[in-house]
């Protein structure tokens, strides 16, 4: 195939790849709300269709106890490798709402960005496959590999019914090597393979003191307050070296090697570059550690929400019967998500006085993983990244998780090749969420070189 | 008058005055919640043409820059005193509205209970003075004393705007004793008179560390979150005796004396059934007080709000940019509002690290009162407490706060009467806020006696 044939129809074609990416992102597919359980399905049935018209073989959407998984198949490579490209379809919440400055379900270009709930997380990601895929079939007629497509709904929920699906499907699946685009680039202009991913704990936690709410004035001061008492048991959660104090925490951490350490010190970083792209007044975190180790290869625990009293406009003098906090473990390779919900369970219930009492709710976990890179996929996709950037790849760990690439290893026992093609600064999971133009038209060619190179 | 009349008339007209107190908690007047702005403009209106209805004199509704104050003026016994009576016609909000048995703003009466936002605090109290009213209006054709009534639609808000009419309305309200029923009887079948109440600093805190919303892979465990950094400032604000760790907080206190702590003690006060009555697991507070004690007479701090983050369904995993609470202090005769807004401030100031900013709102405080109970007033309402209820009254203080009657004490130079009708166990700013059917019949027998015994 001529290399110019794919760059040429990509400029021909990207007003309406970016025209079908806005559509994909209007759907709000909001999995962990059952309120959009219809609009997920939608979208499950969105993603099909769009695999048919781009000329994907053999496309289904399977139905789970929870959201719908896309499967699809195009293997007409008979004896060449076979590659599962997996992916999520479904985004996470866009609260708090009145901090976007367009409408998160409204995708809208500014300054060479596509703002929109997924635009990276992992709608714009995934498309840009599609797209590659699209350009390779137009432009070659045919792919050079056999593909497989692995798509779910559950990502941001912590994908509880793919697992089992995987585990049952196990031979279809069957494939050479897995590739995922749902991280992040270095930097910008810096192609990026992610050898490690945190896993996650994810709980709530519940104070009770009164059974019912009380009058401050003619309460306060006798009975517990579970607000502050809450506070208190969030307050020992970390020692004064930023170290989290749930006894047995890091027991099972398998610690950074000084290789790498090494290697992350060689990235350009810089500290007071990454503090302003917060907007924090300072960072902070463990003691000993550089913010990339921090990041990328330390567990961490941060509270993700917290509740309780009365939080509407004015002031209500209650002392509240309840209070509750969203509290999530960013863990790496080592430990297990089960051990760290005991290990913290049982610190939280060992902090609580006498006067209250706890409850918890455990939501999904998920693994971390390390992988392989010394294999011929890595080698393949680095050199795509190459032909589309320009530039050789660097090779970094991540900080989030993607649950289901655990399952990939533990099941499928082939190399999986992460890929991000977002940026740090893209917001996910946050108001304003992005993906810059430059990243989905470069992501489409990757992916479109990607399948010769394999 | 014969001593048959008032309870002849009461118990012909007890469901009528029911079914108007009913009416009267119909109207969800909730002060702090600006789209409740007009209910509570309809509900001085209703207040203004009930006690028309009744036979008031002169009723007038002043407008103010926040809710409306009902004033009225029946003066028709030159030469004999002048009584003020105040109660307030604006409620609590009635989250969280799920917890409610029945609508909060559909009085219903179950076992003996009338069961609605408001229905002891205060509309219920206050109700049952305008039908004492009513009865000796009807029973006796005239009322033996001058009688003004100030009845305003802020008190929920701390009574931004009372205070500067009290002020500018002197000569106009001038009286020789204010009487309040917005307050609780000791017990069951023990009428009370109150002569402390705690006093009131109320703010909120914003803890502010990223600019915006984070994804907590990603960045957790680099930059500072600020649910934790608020929970850690939380925990600081009591030390391990139970006493508020504010500097110079407990400076202006006037300490309880000897007396009264012997008065308190000899009060038929059971901590367990206390303890019951609020289901907590078990009581606490400041070491070296009881439990009476601590409610009347020791100044508390409570959080009575705390949000941020992810606070829906499921799971989101999101590092926050802000997070709040509500915090209230309950302040007793020697210390002022406003100062102990400024020690806190700088209290929680300092304790925060310098990687997350602070900020501040501060809503309505009141001053702590004590009163005289040596004077005619006071021995008067002791007698008509006696008179409905068979038994002298109690002494006692409040824990609540009533900001007024420290502007009252101040610009009137009048001695206040606390009569509460009410019981501790009436649920007030809580679900299920109810008054006994009892409490209301006798308050309105005790009214009704009240303007003879004056």
């Amino acid at each position: 195939m001529s290399d110019q044939k794919i760059p040429d129809y990509l400029a021909k074609n990207e007003d309406r790849f970016l025209e079908e990416l806005k559509a994909y992102l209007r759907i709000p597919s909001i999995s962990t709300d059952s309120a959009h359980k219809k609009d997920v399905a939608r979208c499950a049935d969105w993603v099909a269709e769009h695999l048919k018209g781009i000329g994907i073989d053999h496309v289904i959407v399977e139905q789970t106890d929870g959201h719908p998984i896309v499967y699809a198949e195009h293997c007409k490579a008979p004896g060449k490798p076979t590659i599962l490209l997996y992916g999520h379809y479904d985004v996470q919440p866009p609260d708090p709402l009145e901090l976007w400055e367009t409408p998160p379900f409204e995708p809208t270009v500014r300054d060479g960005k596509l703002f929109a709930r997924g635009a990276t997380d992992d709608k714009g990601q995934l498309f840009a496959h599609f797209k590659g895929l699209e350009a390779h079939l137009q432009t070659a007629g045919e792919l050079p590999v056999n593909v497989k497509l692995l798509i779910e709904g559950e990502e941001e929920v912590g994908s509880p019914n793919l697992t089992p699906w995987v585990v049952a499907n196990k031979e279809r699946l069957a494939c050479d090597a897995v590739v995922i685009s749902d991280s992040s680039m270095f930097a910008p202009g810096m192609p990026t393979l992610t050898y490690g991913l945190r896993g996650l704990t994810y709980f709530e936690v519940t104070v009770q003191g009164p059974d019912h709410d009380l009058h401050s004035g003619l309460f306060g001061g006798t009975v517990p307050n579970p607000i502050n008492e809450l506070a208190k048991i969030i307050a020992q959660l970390h020692d004064h070296d930023g170290r989290v104090a749930i006894p047995g925490f890091y027991d099972d951490v398998i610690p950074l090697t000084v290789e790498e350490r090494e290697q992350f010190a060689e990235l350009p970083f810089d500290d007071e570059k990454f503090r302003k792209q917060t907007g924090a007044p300072g960072l902070c975190g463990e003691t000993g550690y550089t913010t990339l180790e921090r990041k990328w290869a330390r567990p961490t625990l941060d509270c993700n929400g917290i509740w309780g009293g009365f939080i509407g406009e004015g002031a209500k003098t209650v002392l509240p019967s309840t209070a509750s906090a969203k509290i999530s473990c960013r863990l790496v390779p080592g430990q297990k998500p089960a051990k760290v919900f005991e290990l913290a369970r049982a610190y939280l219930e060992s902090l609580a006085p006498d006067t209250v009492t706890l409850s918890f709710l455990e939501h999904h976990g998920g693994d971390p993983v390390l992988t392989d890179l010394d294999n011929d996929q890595v080698r393949a996709a680095s050199r795509a990244l190459k032909k589309s950037w320009g530039v050789d790849p660097v090779f970094t760990r991540g900080g989030g998780s993607i649950p289901v690439v655990a399952t990939f290893a533990n099941e499928l026992k082939s190399p999986t090749i992460l890929m991000g093609l977002g940026l740090d600064d893209d917001r996910l999971h946050s108001p304003n969420e992005k993906f810059n133009l430059e990243c989905f038209y470069k992501g489409i060619e990757t992916s479109a070189y990607l399948w010769d190179e394999l």
